[in-house]
């Protein structure tokens, strides 16, 4: 609970801000001039299969609280809540839920929509779950709507039973339709709430990222969207060889411990979600003992319905007009190991760093400490111990891979602003999202007096000039050049904001390779869960 | 997720807000000079077993997010979500944490404790379940140190499972004993947060006044407080003659459904909470099938660890010298019925309100409406169909009883304070919360420019006085008489704040009578909790 004191007054009333949509009217709030709507349904659908549209209803509908976000395998503490602070929310599998935030309910304002697509790999999360996601502040200081939403999550949008009948042949990628479905909603009522249905930017973090990735390859997201934003994420995961059969070992498991079987398999649509989460807990265990994978939830890619991770299996021509903005943070999970010190990383010499460093890197420590000081000036050197290694290789060759596939251009970020909270920690994951949201000030991990506020001015106005028309260049930051096919330009967002090019190649060559597989295992699902039992459960 | 904007700085880091325990040394935060300790372990537990103090340990414990809350039978979507937002939480039964607000941590400032028991029943909510429950506020506006507490809640609290053998004896007050271990650790350890071990005022509203009264009737808890607020709730709940026997034979349910026997009975504190839970909802089930009743969750009265409800046992003598603010609130349960009308209840004219008001009383509507404008003459008369008689009427005989036996005094108030919320709702069950914590400019529903801000004063400043010499009096009220015992002197917090007698008899007389048993299935478990299967689960 972290409660800032209030400056806002709030209408409600049966006559307020009441919209028509194409299934039923709805009302909303109005903050200070601003209308918000919460827990808009979007979809409705059964279990296992594909989407669909929600039923109309006479009368007007209430839309002042969040809906269900997604069931979830376990809930715990996160282990980043002292300054990642969550919020949860009721869960449900019936979560096809959307929020709206904008200045005008005028259908020929027109304004663009910028939709949120949350993190927590495909197993986790919501759209409420961190502060940072909240849509006031960026819907007012841009003008533009803001939308934000739930889908199904983990085995109830992902699990693969095509080999149990024809009926299931989507349902590895029913969660994903929930966001085709959402987009769907967009295109179809938003006017009604000020948008522009033909200026449709999709962002996300971190597995968030991965699901805007997605849209790109998914042929019934065409046309929905325009604009894309790729945040800590997405570049390299969720494809591998296996992950098809991976998953489909794991539903035989799941379906044997509910004690089904193919003639019976109906009944898995109807079985309680507490006896399929018990299932799905118990298929864990097993894989563990049986020391095989379990599934990394994510649609599958059934060159069908979803195409697949364009980094290894090619770009969909049908998305190569899609601009993009594509980032990563300095620490991302890496910055975590800083927390196991007895003090406060910045309270150590350069000297002692420096031995540290070595301790780790051996032979090439110095040489490794040299190169991250020419990368970055303004950091002390520490730094290069919680310097983000999984994803930032990776995404320097895939953002100018894009740059060689597509025609439309592709910007490239670096935030490395690090704040004064707990004595300092390194760019975390997700540590961004404060800013290009304009929400730095509601986050005590993100607030520092007029730092934040500089650096939020600038990212939000640059995702707000890319939602507007496809280019983030605006006053507040320096000129933003999209990646050449042979040359990474990059903005560092920190306390000084740079325009560089090809900046960290040569760090990035001598920080030894992490395997991104082993994200996996850290991006939603890496949290030390307590679960219901309060046992440890890592999934 | 209710925002506002941030006007706080935090300072944290290791050597920051650091305080020796009587087990070891914990940190917290400095928010903009004000100490805010979460997550603090208060005691230790085994399942169905009294608390114990916990394990000392070596280093500092990071003291900077809230523990566990209590598991709970079902989390669903609280109905009164849109004007009472909630804050929900990881539930687990090791959930006995504290959280600590104050100005000092000198060991000689002394200050008074303010001590809060959250609502809920005995079966649901937790210390941070609602914002109004923050302590920031209320420990800067009044220079005190703040506590709220989670302990063991339902099942895990109060089964009592004394048949299945003397070890479980105390199963039935478990959670009770959780309430005084959470005392007899700030008797301990509080001095080192600045405040004074031997000025400790217990509040609670709802579920949480029923706590606040249950420590007058437990000995063990003898000393560890000096005055006590019971808003809302207490005075006639928990307590029936067949209470033991209820939950005895709920318990045989239990044991059958996880398939143990007296002989087996130990497996009971080892199996998950999950199996655990099962059973009791389907016990709940069973129950409904049987047309028994299932057990309202509380401490079981056993004339040994604790005493039972004064209002039919009687007000054992040690805890006659407690000063006390009894009260409860215009609309309390009853205020929901107008949520069901086709437009805000004030939009209807006086006459409209008669018309419903003798539709509703028959015969005696006129009479009385005329008895509430005499009541209440500042409110439209509408508002005597949404007036609470479920808690109003017994607290009056209730207070004038702790007059005539009480060594101390007991002072008695009304809320009736109504918002624009929504085109506005008669004051709540719970809508004086944001008010006594000074946290109205937190709660969207609670806040209207310049008359929120001076109800706050008033009420805080009230609460603070009695905490600080046992006396509510303070500038911002006209004097608040004790109750006698044959004259209700009550201090009416509303627009304006006025002191009456006797001031609702006469309404409260002509109102049906309703049986205060019903309110067991209001408090706490009346929601319409949608349950882990999205299943509508009243327990």
């Amino acid at each position: 609970m972290y409660m800032h004191k209030l400056t806002q007054t709030v209408i409600t009333g049966h006559d307020k801000a009441v919209v028509e949509t194409k299934a039923g009217k709805v009302r909303g709030a109005v903050v200070e001039g601003n209308y918000i709507f919460r827990g808009i349904k979007y979809a409705d659908a059964d279990r296992f299969h594909l989407p669909r549209e929600v039923e109309p209803w006479e009368g007007v509908k209430e839309a002042l609280v969040y809906g269900y976000v997604s069931s979830q395998i376990t809930t715990g503490l996160a282990w980043d809540e002292p300054w990642v602070p969550h919020y949860l929310w009721p869960e449900n599998e019936h979560c096809q839920y959307l929020n709206i935030w904008t200045k005008s309910l005028d259908k020929n304002a027109k304004k663009p929509v910028m939709v949120w697509f949350h993190g927590g790999g495909w197993s986790g999360g919501s759209s409420v779950e961190l502060y940072a996601y909240d849509g006031e502040n960026m819907a007012e200081y841009g003008d533009v709507v803001v939308v934000n939403l739930n889908h199904r999550l983990n085995v109830l949008g992902y699990l693969d039973l095509s080999n149990y009948g024809e009926e299931y042949r989507y349902s590895g990628v029913a969660g994903l339709g929930d966001l085709v479905y959402a987009l769907k909603w967009i295109k179809e009522n938003i006017e009604g709430f000020g948008g522009d249905p033909d200026n449709v930017t999709i962002m996300g973090q971190s597995g968030g990222g991965d699901k805007v990735l997605s849209m790109l390859q998914t042929p019934a997201a065409d046309g929905l969207f325009h604009k894309a934003v790729m945040q800590s994420g997405g570049a390299s995961l969720h494809w591998d060889a296996n992950q098809r059969k991976v998953n489909q070992d794991f539903a035989d498991k799941i379906v044997a411990n509910l004690g089904l079987t193919k003639e019976t398999i109906k009944e898995i649509e109807t079985v309680s979600w507490y006896d399929l989460d018990a299932a799905v807990i118990k298929g864990i265990y097993q894989c563990r003992q049986e020391g095989v994978p379990t599934p990394s939830w994510g649609p599958i890619t059934d060159d069908d319905y979803y195409f697949g991770n364009p980094a290894h299996l090619g770009w969909r021509k049908e998305s190569l007009n899609i601009p993009m903005i594509i980032g990563s943070n300095l620490g991302e999970m890496q910055y975590a190991a800083a927390r196991a010190l007895p003090q406060s990383k910045n309270l150590y010499s350069d000297e002692e760093a420096l031995q540290m460093i070595r301790e780790k890197f051996g032979d090439k420590g110095d040489e490794i400490a040299e190169a991250f000081r020419k990368a970055y000036p303004d950091h002390k050197v520490i730094d290069v111990l919680y310097t983000d290694t999984l994803m930032r290789p990776g995404l320097i060759e895939f953002v100018k891979d894009r740059a060689k596939n597509a025609t439309a251009p592709a910007y490239e970020y670096m935030f490395s602003f690090e704040t004064d909270w707990d004595g300092g920690l390194t760019a975390w994951h997700n540590a961004e999202e404060p800013f290009m949201f304009h929400n730095a000030r509601y986050l005590e991990s993100a607030y520092v007096p007029e730092e934040s506020d500089k650096l939020e001015d600038a990212m939000c106005s640059s995702w707000l000039a890319f939602g507007k028309t496809g280019n983030p260049n605006n006053s507040l930051i320096p000129e933003w050049k999209p990646v050449e096919p042979d040359k990474s330009n990059i903005m560092i967002f920190d306390r000084n904001i740079r325009a560089e090019a090809d900046f960290d190649d040569q760090l990035m060559a001598m920080l030894p390779p992490v395997d991104f597989a082993s994200m996996f295992g850290l991006i939603g699902n890496g949290k030390p869960n307590p679960g219901r039992d309060g046992a440890d459960l890592e999934i």
